[in-house]
């Protein structure tokens, strides 16, 4: 498609590669805002281990050797099948030949969207920054205070989702409290500091095999956090969340449960599944209209098992590469290939030295699980920098167990105040 | 003095100084937030050079290894002499036996205190993440107008103050702007960007000598930076600001020009200059009060020359170490050495390659000037793991011209929304 004008919604993995892919047509890729996030280590900026800088990386410097994309930072209002143009909320419509759709998704909360303030997820940059935030005034409070007495609450962390961000959340923080916070805090008694763990269902992991899962749960039960399993969340409150029929006490509930797609997306105006997603065909396309593509999280896209494709990276970026392929070869509906998608296996870490890989039959787990995915998520960073910077902070928060982001830049009561008066020392 | 109670307000040069310089005394360090920052550099994250995380660093784990200090993130509101106790906003009161003062200073407006709501200064962490948002969304605005106009004020820099704030933050924004933002914003005409130094006397680093002055003035000019000599700012406003008779349209007005000591010294009782800075002794003692010290920007300290010490790191530093001395060996008030600044001469740095030096009567400037500066500073940074960190950020930086902290969090319209909306793509 020479020439052609191609629009891309979503700077994410699956937009990302479409437009990194695509070499003859004029792309324009739209995000709201001006960086990628490489969402996998999200909950490490969360957690003080990683700076936002160390995992994002500005859009417009990663196409900068990419003359035919141009890179628009603003919010997708609607998308005008009839018209052929997208509709920005600061800037003049855009028109299209051909769109791929990849806003990626936001948490499910199962028709209890008030529960939202109360138990964010974690999606963005701002969502990690802030969690970090709330996080280490906790232990700064329970500290001033001497006690823990009032700051239970604050020292309990509800982690909503035994998924791997689940996992993943919760074994960083019961790392940071216990490794990394302790030998700061003398007044601080640990035991004070409760993570739990809530999943649904029967087990942890459940996209992994059930021996992963129990290996998962012990090491995790080992850091000291609470799992409980088989059990809904039943209400969710400023100051903590009903679980079953237990009341728990926190104002840190964070959610990690299920995905709902963007809402953009129902302006489509095409078939959907529960979750929002749209149900597209085997070339990726919507029905009835063979140059408008949904990928990633967006997506409901069936693999070879009949099941929906995992909301992950690899999936997003392997239906980038083929869409990319679609369009430059400027392939017609009826002679496209279908999309398939490669498992390369799962993976989720726990804490230090601590992982469960699964590659079809072959389980891994603990140390060398862990090795494999350091090696594959560094690898998959993008740009050196990002890469190098991350590796060394690594190798830096594991010998030392010294996070290097754990910066407070304004308390509670100073973030109404205005900007020039927050450097006062009074 | 063991076992006696050390009150340190302030964790900046001079207060860090002291509390990693007492090894006897029991030592409370207060700050108002967690972390100390490397303010030589934090024009550096203003400007996207460098992550917040890159010079700031975790004031309990600076202390970790120092068992004798405890560390209390809260807001001092006032110290009472006659109790000899220090009132907190949010914990008990603190009392002391021997008590340093050093909350560091913030600018002055000349009387013009609402000014500082339009050109706020740049002390703390906050103030440089918000300048670099700010910056960064003017760019963002322009491109995606694909004109300039409108947005001419929102390109239009002014820097107040000629001393080495000023001149280090126009030359890193001279560079961002044309050298590192140009690429990456192919519809913005950069004769659109302009960076303007204000200075209200006749030349530029006035604490310099005047050739060193000439060299840095020229220095600028060739990258670009509009300089005004002899103009003082007469009027600021939210959309720009009046120098002599001129009016300057500009949403980026930028304050670096005087200091003035923390109202929290009112608190204190004791002869202040016109500055607010307490007039302390040869001993750096209030008059009266062999046990209270006042050091770095909060002191009014008369040099060998007559003059009052400058408010720069070294003096800080200088000052702590004469204090904790002091204050370790328990020397009477009639016994003391009077303090000494040892002046290892200035240094300013303008950009890439560009640097001044003043040594005595040895002048440096151009490449030079910039070594010493990086190694002075390098050495300087606290910390193995941000010196190691900063020295590979800016090795990336001069080769490749790509900030890597250019990241956006929130967009005005968002920052209003609740949080955990932030992520939804829509």
């Amino acid at each position: 498609m020479i020439g052609k004008q191609v629009v891309i919604i979503g700077g994410g993995f699956g937009g990302l590669t479409v437009a990194r892919s695509l070499c003859h047509a004029e792309v324009t890729l739209i995000d709201r805002t001006n960086h990628h996030v490489f969402q996998p280590l999200l909950y490490q900026v969360a957690t003080a281990a990683l700076s936002a800088g160390d995992i994002a990386w500005p859009l417009r410097t990663l196409f900068r050797s990419q003359p035919n994309v141009r890179v628009v930072m603003d919010d997708v209002m609607a998308i005008d099948r009839t018209a052929r143009v997208v509709q920005l909320r600061d800037s003049v419509p855009i028109s299209f030949d051909a769109l791929i759709v990849a806003p990626g998704s936001r948490h499910a909360y199962f028709g209890h969207d008030e529960w939202e303030s109360f138990a964010p997820g974690l999606k963005t940059m701002t969502d990690a920054v802030q969690l970090r935030e709330k996080m280490l005034l906790a232990f700064e409070e329970a500290e001033r205070r001497r006690t823990s007495t009032g700051v239970q609450s604050q020292l309990t962390f509800v982690i909503v989702g035994g998924g791997p961000t689940g996992v993943e959340l919760a074994g960083a923080l019961a790392e940071l409290g216990r490794k990394a916070m302790g030998p700061d805090f003398p007044h601080l008694r640990l035991e004070d500091l409760s993570i739990i763990l809530v999943e649904a269902g029967p087990r942890l992991l459940p996209g992994f095999d059930a021996d992963l899962s129990k290996k998962a749960a012990a090491a995790l039960t080992r850091m000291g956090v609470m799992i409980k399993l088989r059990n809904p969340v039943s209400a969710v409150q400023a100051d903590g969340v009903k679980i079953g029929q237990e009341w728990i006490s926190s104002t840190n509930v964070i959610w990690a449960a299920g995905n709902r797609a963007s809402s953009l997306l129902n302006t489509l105006s095409a078939p959907q599944d529960s979750f929002g997603r749209i149900k597209v065909g085997q070339d990726l396309t919507i029905p009835g209209d063979p140059w408008i593509f949904v990928i990633g999280d967006a997506a409901h896209c069936v693999g070879h098992d009949g099941k929906p494709l995992p909301g992950v990276a690899p999936v997003a970026m392997q239906q980038g590469r083929y869409v990319a392929d679609l369009i430059d070869r400027d392939i017609a509906p009826d002679q496209r290939p279908l999309f398939v998608y490669a498992d390369r296996g799962m993976l989720a870490t726990i804490g230090r030295a601590q992982a469960v890989a699964q590659f079809g039959l072959v389980h891994v787990s603990g140390l060398f699980a862990w090795l494999i995915w350091c090696v594959v998520h560094i690898f998959f960073l993008i740009g050196f920098r990002n890469r190098f910077r991350v590796m060394s902070e690594w190798i830096w928060y594991y010998l030392t167990f010294k996070p290097g982001a754990r910066l407070i830049f304004q308390r509670p009561s100073t973030v109404r105040r205005i900007p020039s008066t927050e450097h006062r020392h009074e």
